[in-house]
């Protein structure tokens, strides 16, 4: 467990992730990152390109986490229903927005076709979100940051906006690899998890090249009792070949 | 729209997914796995291993889709909790399986340490998932099936299983990438998605090598209507260079 730290929680909507179409990149890289500044990333939903849906999952995130983050849906075809969803969830109309009009009228040289006046069109009052690769910007909505899927565009703005959000105690990893079964170690892992339960302790099996192994990770945002743990862990190490 | 399809979800129980120490697969193997026998995969959860939200996140798919699955925390350790949690959620007692106890004594040669032992005490009445790998069994329990989270173990759970569930009509797909920006053909695009309600157009920026492109993916059930449907997308497609 790790005290003072933020919550998060991420809304990824994306039929092409339900389809298989594409393998999702954006969890991982929100993860990390989320992680090097101390906010705690709680729940990930993945869900349809559904107004209701995405509503739904928004309401009742914002109300649950203190960030909640989504990414895709914001581009300027029809099946790009975010910006209209989240305008809908918290009750807001959708305006001109001045900043992203100027930043594109920039990028586009004036030449603003229907598709890309769509991109400029957000909830009243939302903070854009820049996109140095310079598609559609995103835009913040209460404490719902509201990002594009694709993953390079995403991590641009992610990257751009980490350092606004309130972070909390970063938590610090020890990883050991161990050649030993899991079942073998149980009964010790599950001793260190009482002794020390402040430290998240997982414990993660693996297979190869016909040898099973364990991957112990000890997670906790205080470095002296990550330490004491981990010199516990020792006697558990020393059970592996 | 695709009729006549059965509904599945996903729960991923996954710490280590959260904490962004593992890239996830999963889901990706099972969208296509899902797509391809005409079952819908309409929502994921990625949550922590927390008992109370595994039991509300298993009730709430099982009521709404006829399938849901479920990857990661059924190994031997203090942190694999995904069994109990899914008995507490149907009023299931953990007893000793004798299918799972029969399996993993012939595998271990009768050697079941307590860890061992664990993964062989399920939800009464559960039917276990083979596992080929040899390590945890899987289990089913009403319309959840629980798996492990180990890719490879969870793939080769997933392909035992997968002509036992009752498909639908598989979905076909065209898709179509063009070199123009999505802002350029949004409204014959939109045109086109009302033209044909019951084909799913999805829309799918990229850039490369610093141009702009665009897939655009029909998916329907119905191979005429695709057909149909794929016919009036050629004017857009010249839209492209």
């Amino acid at each position: 467990m790790t005290k003072n730290q933020p919550t998060a929680a991420l809304i990824v909507i994306g039929n092409e992730i339900l389809s298989g179409r594409t393998q999702d990149l954006n969890i991982n890289y929100i993860a990390k990152q989320l992680s090097d500044i101390g906010v705690k990333f709680v729940e990930v939903s993945i869900i349809a390109d559904i107004e209701q849906k995405i509503i739904d999952m928004a309401q009742e995130f914002s109300d649950k986490y203190d960030y909640v983050f989504t990414t895709g849906g914001i581009g300027p075809t029809h099946d790009d229903i975010t910006t209209e969803s989240i305008a809908k969830a918290f009750n807001k109309k959708i305006v001109q927005n001045e900043d992203a009009l100027a930043l594109l009228n920039e990028f586009y040289n004036g030449e603003l076709n229907p598709g890309r006046l769509k991109m400029t069109k957000l909830p009243e009052d939302a903070k854009i979100i820049r996109n140095p690769i310079s598609l559609a910007p995103g835009f913040i909505v209460e404490n719902v940051y509201v990002m594009a899927g694709i993953p390079n565009v995403m991590q641009a703005m992610f990257d751009g906006l980490k350092y606004s959000l309130k972070g909390g105690d970063p938590v610090k990893t020890v990883e050991v690899t161990i050649i030993v079964s899991e079942s073998k170690i149980a009964s010790p892992l599950t001793e260190l998890q009482n002794k020390y339960p402040d430290v998240e302790i997982g414990s993660y099996p693996f297979v190869r090249d016909n040898r099973i192994g364990t991957n112990i990770v000890l997670r906790c945002s205080d470095a002296d009792l990550l330490e004491q743990a981990k010199n516990d862990l020792q006697p558990i190490v020393d059970l592996g070949e």
